[in-house]
């Protein structure tokens, strides 16, 4: 049996990326820069932030807190604390994070960042010109941080996928001791993007990286969204924080029993 | 520069794990059958369930639901499903989970596994142990696997670490911009667990990763808890799912709209 191994590599070189730059081309100079072979089955993971930069998704920071209320569908939290109130929010995308994923850091003074427009296409069109262009079968993520209920700190997660299956569905598998595995879905593209971050760093201007060794999760078709990955909607056991559920509960129930308290009292009457 | 690049090795060779088995002899064992030097800064990821094995943790499967109840300290959600009730609780270890951990898979039939008695303390004596035999800084994690609100599927998490810094704080550096980084405490223990799951897999029998390249998270200390990565209390804005917490408010006003509901019955008197 050949043990499994996987290999992380940080992109060096990339500079800074502008509003309509062609991402692949600057991948493939990058990697081309640092002696890097793309192999069959490798996977690149690229930062939101440069694909949006790209993209030209950056709007003046004065109007961040409208641009968060924009990209936001549904409130699932709010906290005020001393620097302003944070806002947990679903955004277009799906995907449940603070202030709706609207990113300060590592963008030019006096900006604000928005994630791509939809990073599964995005990751789609990198994929098919760097396959092209490389002339091997990888794979695209698209990765940003997000927080976690429950864990303090953040990991980086898939929030854009092409060719990546972004779940390894052990259900129906058997364990060591022939068992069926019943629940056990590995969010593959979540630990994968976690891996390259290790790698990327925030502060470090290399927001892309190869991962190599996982070519069993890298498939020809380039239709594996990330979106697959997000969980709202009836399964989603918390839809509302906490706080917003109590006071939305003990409204309801304030009306409910005041007009039954109300009628028990025209009842009492001698 | 240095361009950050990093490796994960599986672990083969390490046979099934028994109550009372030394870990640190097999896995030294072990790393010494696949040719694997151990080198300073590296971090091997032990999957928490042979941890437990190794400790005795088993118990019968029919006593699974008390188990459950008696690893619980709160509950957080219940979800009834065709096959049962889903309980999300948090553990004694403060880590909130689906059925406080405790696993029915990869474990002889009859038997459910507990978590170990404390990730953190095992950690540390395998840390120690594992340092003294190979005369090498390395740091030691141990994983579980968790699920995510709003998220579909599982990532491995660290719920041990002896000698690895849990947590990268950026908070107070800046960004290639020169801006400060606010808000960005990478959880870089679960980023690890995450990218070690990848080799390990869940039906392979191969519980243990080393991870090469991370030596800037690896200290002599090994008061390193991953415990600090379990955030509870005041500042969990999820401490209840949303329809309990739904269910409490309306209760709490039901109550509180009666009394009211009926003083204003007994004034309206003619």
């Amino acid at each position: 049996m050949t043990v499994p191994a996987i290999q992380v590599y940080a992109l060096a070189g990339m500079g800074e990326v502008a509003a309509g730059d062609a991402l692949d081309e600057l991948i493939a100079v990058a990697l081309a820069g640092q002696g890097l072979d793309v192999e069959d089955g490798d996977i690149l993971v690229v930062t939101s932030k440069i694909v949006s930069k790209a993209e030209g998704r950056s709007v003046r920071a004065d109007d961040r807190e409208e641009a968060i209320t924009a990209e936001t569908v549904r409130v699932v939290a709010t906290r005020a604390h001393p620097g302003g109130v944070t806002r947990i929010v679903e955004n277009r995308l799906g995907i449940v994070q603070a202030a709706a994923g609207v990113d300060a850091s590592n963008t030019p003074s006096g900006t604000v960042l928005l994630l791509p427009v939809d990073p599964d296409a995005s990751a789609r069109q990198l994929a098919t010109a760097l396959r092209a262009h490389l002339g091997v079968r990888l794979g695209i993520l698209v990765s940003d941080t997000l927080g976690r209920a429950w864990r303090e700190g953040q990991t980086d997660a898939a929030i854009g996928s092409a060719g990546v299956l972004v779940v390894d569905d052990l259900r129906g598998g058997v364990d060591t001791f022939g068992q069926r595995l019943e629940v056990t879905q590995m969010a593959v593209a979540d630990e994968i993007a976690a891996a390259a971050d290790l790698v990327k760093g925030k502060a470090s201007g290399m927001p892309v990286a190869l991962v190599r060794g996982l070519s069993q999760f890298v498939v020809d078709s380039l239709e594996t969204p990330a979106r697959a990955l997000t969980r709202t909607g009836p399964t989603d056991m918390f839809r509302l924080g906490t706080d917003e559920a109590l006071a939305e509960g003990r409204a309801t129930g304030y009306a409910e029993g005041f007009a039954a308290g109300r009628l028990a009292g025209l009842a009492e009457r001698p």
